[in-house]
């Protein structure tokens, strides 16, 4: 329980992530900081969402992700502690951790004053309270002793793909560096729904008939990335800049 | 005395950040090397002041803080290491550290030639002086084995906010990335200019007559950032985009 | 042999290099991780090739440093473990090793299984495959754990400069923040071709005869940049903006 993660969308030119180093650092000096991102979008709180369910699950168990994209910081909006999968997860209550509450987790909201510093300011609970939480969780104190359990954390309803009549509708959550646009249609959601039947997977005007393997196969590829989710490339260039796809955009899978 | 942080204007993409923790790591296997930020503006040496104060703080006694921002590298400019509040600032004598200059420190030049590297090019003293440097301090040594101690350290002498007839005249000194415009009146001068009058903030030709609490309260706000010094936003957009407002430009406090 | 440098070019956006690092830390918790950058421009791996024969040499002997510049991933192209200087390099055998193979140095393919993630995906052998088989390296296993010996590893066979007729003819690689051209001219190539004679530097319409010590002695400069190579820079400006300087860029130097 030293590993301490760290997902914001602070960027990398402001000190607002180093401050946090130091809050932790100074409240544990032992524990293993590791910068995830700093770049989620500003404020996209659906996007720090996807791209925690992406690395989590691959630090060892006993981690802490602190997790920071936070528009409404001032707000009434609690902080919390999630656990999942003997993983822990503190963040605000906005919906940035609506991917791991479909599974067994438990939410405890940060309310003892002995784990959090001394005056909270209004615009940056990431170095007043969920600093200072994550490195007292790092030295070992349950969750449970931050605060209260709450069963009712705050979640996007409309954050995964549905049905509707014969297509599978999802959308484009985020773009990887290279232009890759990723949907929020993960492979299980796929296979689940066209079963064995041929299918056809259209966004922006472009139709695939099958999934590729691996970006070199095509200009144009439609495949599962490597979290399991379907995503869309174009080879040794930008799709994104390319197609003009933007987040949000419209994904649908029909069978034959 | 084993954590050092760094803040350069080296950008993340060159490698010479990573030089520069070789250097340290082949000295002091044993040093935390903690990133703050590679992304000062080019050579804004006068942006990284700001910075510097204000990350230095929320780290440990001790914190060996790593500033380089040389745009005169290879200039008669000194080396040197600063010590305030029991940290240790070490960086070239070019103003970088102005804002250290105003309680009480200690500056050292640093001239041992056991405690740099053989050949110092003339363009890279952030890897051949001042990480050396930062990586024997570590292990032990006290500022004063590095060199004579120095009462004329370079400062920039325009860079705080001013008085002019009835009203305090500041500027904007850098932006973050949300595109929060962040000046160089801090609360304590602008609390003392003020008093208890009322009083307008323009900038850009929006004026305010009171301090915001949080960004969601109004579309434009002005209010005390996290470190202390006036700033202000455009909720959920970017206002250095949305106003065009540039680096340098005037801010006045002008009390009814 | 516990510190692991990461090159990638991934960005600093998505978890892909977090991911990474969570599966070294998943290996050996004891690892000590440096990010040098995920910044390679994407898909370029003589960008690469040339970064990482500009830092490696500044970490102690040991240390594991894992590139991992890929656009053929999925492809048949060979994972590899490249030693040299007492260094271990892993990532593709696409030629991101090219300058390494210039001296003594040994290379074995990643085949065994016990040392990589058990599912490999198509898409992300940083991953699968190269992450895991440095953390394991990082425990003290011999490079020839991991696989066979090969000495056909893929190389370039134009990324250095050539002499035709009388001029050295070499070209721009890459840019640094700054703007600033950095060539494949390395000072031992161009001394040793130019020996005592007086010779002119071209690049891009701007001719120099004779080498500038340190970026503020002109506006525009030609130098020995930090590394050893020959570059072009504009002071307290951007070259690449200000001429119009692409990468591949050609650079002349003629003998007088």
């Amino acid at each position: 329980m030293k590993i301490i993660t760290l997902l914001t969308d602070f960027g990398t030119k402001d000190p607002y992530a180093g401050v946090m180093k130091g809050v932790i650092l100074s409240i544990n000096p032992d524990a293993t900081i590791v910068d995830i991102t700093h770049e989620v979008d500003p404020q996209d709180i659906r996007e720090g969402a996807f791209i925690i369910e992406e690395y989590y699950r691959y630090f060892p168990e006993g981690t802490i992700h602190l997790c920071v994209v936070d528009p409404t910081v001032g707000s009434a909006r609690r902080p919390l502690i999630v656990t999942k999968d003997s993983h822990f997860f503190v963040g605000p209550d906005n919906g940035l951790f609506t991917l791991l509450y479909r599974g067994d987790c438990e939410a405890y909201v940060i309310e003892n004053p002995d784990f959090i510093l001394r005056e909270i300011s209004a615009t940056f609970h990431g170095r007043d309270i969920f600093a200072p939480a994550a490195a007292h969780l790092s030295t070992g104190f349950h969750p449970s002793a931050f605060g209260r359990m709450v069963h009712d954390a705050a979640r996007f309803a409309d954050i995964f793909p549905v049905i509707e009549g014969n297509r599978l509708a999802g959308e484009v959550v985020r773009f990887d560096r290279f232009g890759n646009a990723i949907t929020n249609i993960h492979i299980d959601i796929l296979e689940r729904f066209v079963q064995d039947r041929p299918f056809t997977v259209s966004i922006s005007g472009m139709s695939f008939t099958s999934i590729h393997k691996s970006y070199y196969e095509n200009d144009y590829t439609c495949l599962i990335g490597s979290s399991g989710y379907l995503e869309f490339g174009y080879y040794m260039g930008n799709l994104r800049e390319k197609k003009g796809v933007v987040k949000g955009k419209a994904v649908t899978v029909i069978p034959a």
